[in-house]
């Protein structure tokens, strides 16, 4: 892509309505542009950092046998009802008369559709497990929405939901999807640590808040430090080895401050390990049982042929939320650098362009062709800024990799540099190589 | 896939409220379920299908220079009101407060939202022409949904919106998408026929409906009928070769009832060519110059300095409707067959089973396992069905090519059948490479 030609409306300065780091960054680079209060239109870079998110929380779901379906939007207000929660939910519930006057809503969550589809759909205890998700967005309608796309009202989620015939085989579906949720985030080049979290609105009695560290967090967090050196790749998608390293997670103090009690803490954590910080939740699951499956009626039949509730559990990522939370660790000293995962380019080429001089561009055009017939995606800066606001600009746009043409630029070899890393002087065929090896 | 496995909750008989075939299929299959009046959530099979058509949208959109983002689902009422369109809307509107008293609204389109990012956006001449687009979930809230996803009230579909310096430039614009249509309406196994129609709500003076012909459809359409035989595969994406194509298209006559004069339809088509029947909206495209930027203040600086209002147009595909209109298009004789590039799966596997002989559960789980391996997405029927059940089954879910194993089945070779075609019989590697060169 040309950057003349991308439809990127960056910002010269923070706007002033921006408080915290991935808000301004997100305005200034052209990724969002708030429609209305709390609510974003997401432009092409900052839609293109979603999807590759959205892909890898939808691979990591398929991998532990989750399938992707997908409710609408708006929901009848019947089985909000039937579950008791239409009116416990409070004023952030977005409410709806239809034209009819039919009281509908704005899904902010979905256990009472899924749990309908359910019962609509599966009779026999041969059936379960399944694992359901969809990928879908939601609203809050908050009264205070702040932070950018951190505290929104239309936001873009993940929410898969479990179906098991006992606490005990539920407890393995909660096993997968911590597995599942730990290789997502860490594929998103994240340090996620899951925190025992109180249950809140949705209930139930096991709970993790999937937190990484950030200084602009919005949980305080109390733990462990040596939680952070669990290593998940020593661990495959059998029952037991997800197990063992659950243990591995239980085995270390890691709370939210809801959970936090100071006594514990201090008789858990010898003081050179204990961690008190501040983070941001990426990602929430719970067991809650029969809390939806009993008002709601969903049950199987056994063998025996009588009939159980099913056991439930829900499990979310906030995929919008997320590009926010990887700035957040990831743009440090006014510096932004994506994983390579989810960068919306692999690498750009920054030329100094002069008006009356066409050797820079047509070089670096040069390269940009080589890049593309080997489906390299780069981004061009062929406008005729200065080679400084260049430098300026696309150490806020994050793409990882660079090739720099310098004004006094001539030879075979190029400057090929890792954002906030080292230069090196090479070959293009050596850079074409290097990028590709980025890819693993 | 082992259909066991699979979230496919298949019905017996054809539900009473379905009234027409898309709609009966769709239910029938698991493909969809209805969450209340007109709101479907979109179940595994169903889901997956709507996802391919949907990249097939994207990427021919892609390839025309088109750039994708996102807009929200809820927008505030105010651009609304400097457009005129907030009063003038209708019923259809889905208009909704919130908590503090706010008018918002769930789009039933975008001009207004794109036009309103673009005027905050882009200030040049120089950044023209533009094509962005977005593919979302809008809401109209009809009050007599009926016929399944194909009148519904939450929809997913793919929007356009071109913004350009003039007239003749954004005719070019215009033409590319008339180009993208035909080439996405191709790749989904549809012959879809650019009419000439009315431009309705929306306003202007060019445009297209893109209509598949299908005795359900709910447009009457008059047409010579030589303009099916146009082939598409003889132009490219130059200026001039689009120009031609759409040449020789108006070259015919062809027009929605809208349209429809009978004294032109008689004059300009011989008895012979006339060709009068029903068909399916699939795409529809406008051009309407200045209608939204003018009131929206959406202008560029021009060279001399004076300031121009942008020319737009926009251009949508019915994604969701596009799963119903395949169906109501290509299931005849009670047997769906998928084209190819949005088929669920590949193949099936269908084998006699029976209880106490595993010998054709391990022949077909060989034949599964190889295939997947070959990354050969395959639905495996696992179940205890009787084998003329499974083939009632399958004629339904459409899947286009199936491996049948019978009862008394010995050797090597394996009953390879197109769904509604021949039989043949292949050795495994014969069946894999013919497989393999049916996605080209």
């Amino acid at each position: 892509m040309y950057l003349s030609k991308l439809f990127i409306p960056l910002l010269k300065e923070n706007p002033s309505e921006a408080k915290i780091k991935s808000h301004q960054l997100m305005l200034r680079t052209g990724m969002i542009k708030q429609s209305s209060t709390g609510i974003y239109s997401w432009l092409p870079l900052g839609f293109k950092i979603m999807k590759k998110i959205e892909q890898i929380v939808r691979e990591e779901q398929n991998k532990i046998g989750a399938q992707e379906l997908l409710m609408p939007t708006i929901q009848s207000a019947e089985i909000w009802k039937e579950s008791g929660r239409y009116d416990d939910y409070g004023e952030e519930l977005l409410r709806i008369k239809d034209r009819q006057g039919k009281e509908m809503l704005y899904g902010p969550t979905n256990e009472e559709l899924i749990t309908e589809i359910f019962r609509a759909s599966i009779k026999s205890y041969k059936s379960l497990p399944q694992l359901l998700y969809h990928i879908q967005w939601k609203f809050r309608d908050e009264l205070r929405p702040r932070f950018g796309v951190m505290r929104c009202k239309e936001f873009f989620m993940k929410d898969a939901y479990s179906f098991d015939l006992n606490d005990e085989e539920a407890k393995k579906s909660y096993n997968k999807m911590f597995f599942a949720y730990l290789n997502t985030f860490k594929r998103l080049g994240l340090t996620a640590i899951p925190m025992a979290a109180d249950t809140g609105p949705i209930g139930g009695d096991l709970s993790h808040e999937f937190i990484i560290l950030a200084d602009t967090g919005e949980s305080k967090i109390y733990s462990d430090k040596r939680i952070f050196d669990i290593d998940i790749s020593k661990h495959n998608d059998a029952d037991d080895s997800i197990k063992e390293l659950r243990e591995k997670y239980d085995a270390f103090y890691a709370v939210t401050d809801n959970k936090f009690k100071k006594e514990d803490f201090e008789k858990k954590v010898k003081k050179e390990n204990q961690l008190v910080t501040k983070g941001i939740e990426v990602g929430h699951i719970f067991y809650f049982g029969d809390k939806y499956s009993k008002p709601l009626k969903c049950s199987v039949d056994l063998q025996d042929g009588k009939k159980v509730d099913v056991k439930m559990g829900s499990y979310g990522i906030g995929v919008s939320r997320l590009v926010g939370a990887i700035i957040e660790s990831k743009f440090t000293n006014n510096v932004m650098r994506w994983p390579e995962s989810v960068a919306p380019f692999e690498v750009a080429i920054i030329p100094s362009l002069q008006k009356n001089d066409k050797s820079n561009y047509l070089k670096a055009k040069k390269i940009y062709n080589l890049l593309i017939k080997n489906k390299i995606d780069v981004l061009f800066d062929d406008t005729e800024d200065h080679l400084s606001a260049k430098f300026k600009k696309f150490d806020l746009i994050g793409i990882p990799y660079q090739i720099i043409l310098g004004s006094k630029f001539t030879g075979d070899k190029f400057e090929f540099k890792e954002i906030n890393g080292e230069t090196e002087t090479l070959f293009l065929d050596e850079i074409k190589k290097k990028l590709l090896n980025k890819r693993n």
